[in-house]
């Protein structure tokens, strides 16, 4: 059924065949991120300003970096989840375009990916599903029911190791920031900013003595139902685990 | 034309419509990297181990990055490349599944990606088109034509500052390498690894005094029949141009 999609999708993605994108055509630009609800729960993180995170050399980050399945218990503090949604997503200024600039770089500065949180172990944060509001940096409270640690797992092929971290990102397209510039195009390049997000996160983790697994295996429609998301206008790109290193 | 085709990429690669991998299939899995002929110009990098490179706080590195596309007439040398060369793709082990293990993670560690370099400015090395080999971290010449700059530039959609550029990055596809394990739905995850791995590049250039601008707007069809990639097994994911910073 799905042969030769991915060709496709190669080939209609380049320009002879993209249409005047809805920038070109004068339409007004969407939010730089998602809205929420007046009555929406949300938590103050600390600001990274005041965050103290010890000093690792960049040379040997990257060398020693390696994907890690297998974590301790321990919970991370909220000013080291502050610190990595500041190091994957943070906004560092609001330029007049309007756009935002952020610690990773994004494709004509559209940033068109949202973060979701599955919080299993963060001292003085419930567990549940979030969402990081970047402009303000603050958590949103998405849903709390206590099984969703395993939904979420099972909806990603069960790799049971998302239940045993301490923090589970998850990364989501809201499709139209992107697209209203560079139109189907746009789908190559959520997935290429993902792939920054996640790199940060790698690196930024061994700081915190923690490790991070990418997974890119997921029932999309399971996953995407559990966040809230209706696949279309908004969907998964990618999951990350994050947990302390057992020592 | 391409109306639709982004939603209906994301939609038939999903899993409940893929087929039987070939790797499922028992196929025989491809080699690790691209071959190359036995009369091919090959360079020896320096080895990352012999090469000092200035230590650098990965999180300050992480704050301060942004896009650069305006470069100093400074040569980098040859020890710099291969210190670059390393960090966004470097082999740090060859494991027996086969698969390497490199300093970027990948979709089970396929590393179906190849790195091709527009040389302008490093000393010691004719300036034009190499290919990264890197199992042996060597560089093999594919193409001096002393236009190759003005000529990707263009296939850039005339981004000028490619010319500027003291070597410019170009990540390519070797799609079975991906496909063999993961169908269709590997073209997601090749845009991601690109993406991991342009982020190594951003961070990295920085203790180079160097900076990096990305670039995914290129025609598709002109740039990989400049680099001699038919497009389809083959083709390029994305673009990242690197110069020292003006001081």
């Amino acid at each position: 059924m799905s042969k030769g999609i991915g060709k496709e999708f190669m080939e209609k993605t380049k320009y002879k065949y993209l249409e005047e994108s809805d920038q070109d055509k004068g339409l007004p630009q969407p939010p730089l991120e998602l809205g929420y609800e007046a009555n929406s729960v949300l938590i103050d993180l600390p600001p990274v300003e005041n965050i103290n995170i010890k000093s690792i050399d960049l040379r040997k980050v990257i060398e020693s970096r390696k994907s890690l399945r297998k974590y301790s218990k321990t919970a991370l503090n909220i000013e080291e989840l502050s610190y990595l949604l500041w190091s994957t997503q943070g906004v560092k200024q609001v330029v007049s375009r309007p756009a935002t600039i952020r610690t990773v770089p994004s494709a004509g500065a559209r940033h068109a990916i949202e973060t979701y949180l599955l919080i299993n172990k963060v001292d003085g944060i419930n567990p549940g599903l979030y969402r990081y509001i970047a402009l303000s940096h603050k958590l949103m409270e998405v849903n709390l029911d206590p099984e969703i640690d395993e939904k979420i797992s099972n909806s990603c092929l069960r790799q049971d190791f998302i239940k045993n971290s301490a923090v589970t990102f998850i990364w989501t397209a809201d499709v139209y920031r992107m697209k209203w510039r560079y139109g189907e195009r746009g789908y190559r390049y959520l997935h290429l900013d993902a792939g920054h997000i996640c790199q940060n996160l790698y690196l930024s983790a061994e700081a915190i003595d923690s490790g991070v697994c990418a997974i890119a295996a997921f029932d999309d429609d399971e996953i995407n139902g559990l966040i809230g998301l209706d696949g279309e206008n908004q969907f998964v790109l990618y999951v990350a685990t994050l947990g302390k290193t057992i020592s």
